[in-house]
């Protein structure tokens, strides 16, 4: 095992730990840690709520999740030598549920959540058809999941962080806010919101006390959406194996990580999502030195997935165009012909037995891949789901003797939002 | 080789073959040819432009390419015994350019091409960076293509259909009709524009003359986009082995294909796009009777990809958010941040030695995967487009040593638009 | 389509046609093709034994099969510029059945068989068990092969020439003679033999006659075993897209194919074995002078597989160990631990209904994977034999309900040997 | 993390532990431990020399390497109802090196080790051509391995059990005893040996003691051969989410394991051969009551390997044949020809600047696969070796270029034998 260089104690809530961690983006959030190029290291990451979600058969948790408070991230750790214009190399050694206790009240201690957000706690992908809040445990065996809530399906992990990332400059970090206030502005009212702005409340920013608390706090971008520092970008490939290069914007880099997924499916589209959980990251580090400009990468992470994603050789996909629900045609939306690929999927399995609700869980924590397969062809863009198919116990293709009926046993659930 | 039910003469215009296919959707296009169900058969495929297109060094081919006239469609065919409500099973058992005709004018004789089309005439994914005619030709020596447009890269193909689906029902097609129509009137002087409405011009509708043929033409949808009945989805994993399961509206189902594809990248994002030639496909058809209700599919096509895709085992990954190139901040934008990925893809490649549109053309061509990642962390959804690093005939991965230098040659030729 | 520079008339016999091959290894057999290195070119490959095996349910044409007069082969085809010590490569573009012929008496018209032979005609890996002729058609559907003698399976093709090399130089065949005719002379009379002497009856050469004739067809090798020029080297894994590396004996290179494969399991442990057709081959060749020496590569073929072969991600394997069927234990032979293997699936696959011929014919023609997996533990050495799961119509995996139960129908044709 | 019910204590020998193991089979050594089907539960094992061999740049150790005291084993673990007839599942949840400990004296340790023994001591599957004792030192870093010892490689771990069983009865050992002496006696002086005789010199077998230990040691079997119980089976795919099925000889089934590997090539050709470790595997059970005869496993283990194995989708593959390097040609001698086929990567790798010694410990320790490609075509076989090409920091392909050369650094540490 690397050395442990950002440890966490499941006994203890976030901000009780030896280095406290932050839930916000800033450039002067200290680095309690530091490390060199070419350093193995190993970081505790607590699931993203803290701990408020819990291990029962009830979504009251889920509707009254602390929002304000997430993503509880790891660090930010410094790497000797970085400097604004490298490129950061962050290769994933390993990552997994919290070893060594697999029962316990934390995600991540042999169990994860998969949530679906009521509308006015920002919904999910498909929050018109699914505005209450929803909630289904997964159990770990071993690398597969399995859940009381979603009968006859499993599926190997494809472990990764849905969180990782640099901090962003002072100049970044403006950017940042000033585009999405923007963006707030068009609509300030609207439910779900557009976007987040900085919210001192339930700021935890490493050991900052006092007025500097307060003043990073006002301006400390939400973590919520993926940015120019790589952020919560919720991709499933990176798992183990996967050699990550992010663009350096602050002297150090300032990395952190957190939001730790034990399989997810393309999109994340339940939002609280994924199967949510607390875990370690083995992590090596190293630097290209004024890589940004060398590559000509310098707003955006790029990265190369590991060799040992799960394997599958068969798939049943569905497709979907841009025309709503309701018959509206829009102009090339890959989001909204992405929406209709898995309502269509849903439909799918609906036949099977299972509950609508059960169906869009299945799609947001199983390993489905999204695919953008048409994105010019006006005015439809499509977008396929692609389901394997040996993640059912039973046979999911379409035949000449109709569809298998599971038993939904006692379904998925819910709290009206 | 199955029986050849709907042949196509190379030195022959489309309109001047033994079987008149069609360019229109419309449910009173005749079906010259009927299959049964269990039936194998082959058909011909004319390139989308009937011949417009040549292998030269111009893009003065793709600047006046006759848009009016696509896509040339082999169709209808009809399955016996289908019937609204059916679900109609689709084999792919075979794909592949025009055989035993390595060289010739028609692109499918052992050469094909890929094009960008001047903002005017529809641009591509990419328009507002590319705004002028583009062409690339590339060979194919066995299953590889190779472009002397575009200097050391080459890929294995993934052959497909960019085009197949069944006849609309007279109320479907009033329902594609009236919603495109309505998006168009939302903004009539665009350009490019939101969709094209039915255009009696160039209508080519199998055998119909006189009256019919005028008013089937007036009525008769464009091909350009995906729709229920499958249609032009350009999806790049309908391979050899694939299996497509398509709604039937109207009696005998009315199968029509066309716009083959040597390769494709997800999204076909340079518009025309892929590789694009004539060819065959081998096709085998069945019945699932009833099954549009069995299975919950009524508004899309629905496949199961074939087993002998191309295989990489290394990826590099470039990702995007919804942020404008100008900076403008926008919510949950598929399609933007896909474009955004796109372009950091092409970034990077630049640094190689490749002039950008030569970097827009192998993202086109060559076999890369688009991600729809994260599409719920607003205001960012996160796109994601990986190349196969094995595609390239040096190391594409950033290293120490900074970027290996191609040589650009003759690059790739262009046509002011 | 590549030039076609050695052509087959499916109405003939193969020694009527234009050029006529040769079934014999010799460096006098004269090169009636000549290609440049960097040409692409096709070549018709005739079934091995020219036509005498039927589509039909009897096995006696497999009982009396000419065995003397095997492998009818394409060639040699000399490349202009190859001398010794040079390395050949060969790539192949693609690989098929008879093109646009589906149905006929020649094996490759839509249809393929795999064999077992009568002990005394040399018989098969299990020849023990299996003493008599069988036969199984096997009937393709695009690139998917079924029989009607073995029900319930379905396999995508992993076409590969079974047989392609160059030729000996007088020396090296004069080893061989040697060699073998030395292994013969340790028990002459054993039954099937120990090797294959030359034969002059049935002796193809070309166009070779009189004294040269009868000289050539003296020394000749049979052209069963595979040898440093590569040969009938049955690597089910040299499908289209792969590229294979001979060393040069002679001027001009002279290779030669042929034994082309619908599919086989590794090991063609049938030995007639595989799923054997007629088809044609497009090759592209290059030269690397002096490669022999600069690779270390003076007395074997190497090679790099295509990128398309079947793709299958959930397998049920079966061990053995060097220890015969009465007990007896033999040290490391890998050779008995995978017949062990093979008989242990054979075991297995019978409880599901399948006769013991039927899955002995299974394991021969679907792309099962054979493995050395363990080669060093004294005594014993460990085979592997992998079964693709999906293959089989029904779930093959062991389970609490027992195993399914096919109907066997009517079973493999055998003929007493 | 499952209940840890065999632990071990990296800072004691392995007779010293709480738990304390054995190194040979026999039906009579006590379980300790006892599990119900359907448990998942932890067992950890040691480095099958317990600790002998270390983390330094001289192989005297692997020279006097303590063979009688082989392999130390976890168990044997009784299964609550298993009765001889069943089948044993075995679910391998996860299986890894020593968790939390990165350095120290222990194989597992964040280090392994390849051995080669020396003739005296059984040799390697090349023994004639390398005769001595040698050793290389991997270190693991997150899921890669690499080596002072073997510069510019780099390779995924394929981590597995190298032997996993169930005990025999007592007339099986009776079996086991009675052929294998029957072999030795063909040639009793031989070096190295034909087989192991039972041994009670360093027999560990739990906690017997006085006459019941004296007895057992002096009829208990050697675990270096896999045998119908599975056993020393060193099968490279019994990765983590493998499934294995047992057959069950006697009450409680008794199953043991260890010599755990983080990789091996197909063959385990160095012998001492993976690379060597200690660690952990955690794994669940369950019975197929009567299975044995339910699906005709009676002797053997049939597995499914797991999922998420390291993918590579470009190989370079050398073929063998029958004949000896002395030019004699034996009869389809598939030992013999995966000898040669390895001999030739050997050649070939030594062109890149290896040493012999360098390139026999790649193919021992990394990913390699062996195939029985052809079986039948007498007199010869074929085998072939496949090579990932992307385990090499170089391009190792054949090219116009020539072989990239290697700086091979201090190289391989030997003892002569």
């Amino acid at each position: 095992m690397p050395e442990l260089v950002f440890p966490l104690d499941s006994t203890k809530s976030f901000t009780d730990q030896a280095i406290v961690g932050h839930n916000r983006w800033h450039p002067d959030i200290p680095a309690k840690v530091t490390v060199k190029p070419g350093d193995s290291f190993r970081v505790h990451c607590r699931e993203w709520f803290d701990g408020a979600i819990h291990n029962d058969d009830s979504a009251d948790d889920i509707l009254n999740a602390p929002l304000a408070g997430v993503h509880v991230l790891s660090g930010p750790i410094a790497v000797e030598g970085a400097q604004p214009g490298d490129l950061l190399i962050v290769d994933i050694l390993d990552v997994g549920p919290i070893p060594q206790e697999d029962s316990g009240p934390l995600a991540g201690q042999g169990w994860g959540y998969t949530g679906v957000f009521a509308t006015r706690n920002g919904g999910g992908f498909l929050t018109e058809q699914f505005p209450d809040a929803y909630k289904v445990i997964w159990d770990f065996t071993g690398g597969v999941a399995t859940s009381r809530h979603v009968p006859d399906v499993a599926f190997t992990g494809i472990v990764h962080p849905g969180l990782m990332g640099t901090a962003p400059s002072a100049s970044l970090l403006a950017t940042w806010n000033a585009r999405e206030q923007a963006l707030i502005d068009t609509d300030p009212q609207r439910v779900p919101p557009l976007a987040l702005p900085p919210l001192p409340d339930s700021a935890i920013l490493g050991d900052l006390t006092g007025a500097e608390h307060d003043r990073v706090a006002a301006e400390a971008a939400r973590t919520a959406p993926p940015r120019e520092n790589g952020g919560n970008q919720d991709i499933k490939n990176l798992t183990k194996g996967s050699r990550v290069f992010y663009p350096v914007f602050v002297d150090g880099a300032k990395l952190s990580m957190g939001d730790l997924h034990f399989s997810q499916g393309d999109g994340e589209i339940t939002f609280c999502g994924a199967i949510e959980m607390g875990g370690f990251m083995d992590l090596r580090v190293d630097l290209i030195k004024g890589g940004m400009d060398t590559y000509g990468v310098s707003e955006n992470a790029i990265f190369m997935p590991g060799r040992t994603d799960p394997q599958y050789s068969e798939w049943l996909a569905f497709s979907g165009t841009s025309v709503t629900l309701d018959g509206e045609q829009r102009y090339l939306d890959s989001h909204l012909s992405y929406q209709r690929a898995c309502l269509h999927a849903i439909d799918y399995l609906q036949k099977f037995g299972y509950s609508a609700i059960q169906a869009y869980m299945i799609l947001g924590a199983a390993p489905i891949e999204g695919r953008l397969s048409g994105v010019v062809d006006i005015p439809n863009s499509c977008s396929t789901v692609y389901l394997p198919t040996a993640i059912f116990d039973f046979d999911v293709r379409p035949g000449a003797n109709g569809p298998h009926q599971v038993d939904p046993g006692m379904g998925v659930p819910m709290s009206a939002g």
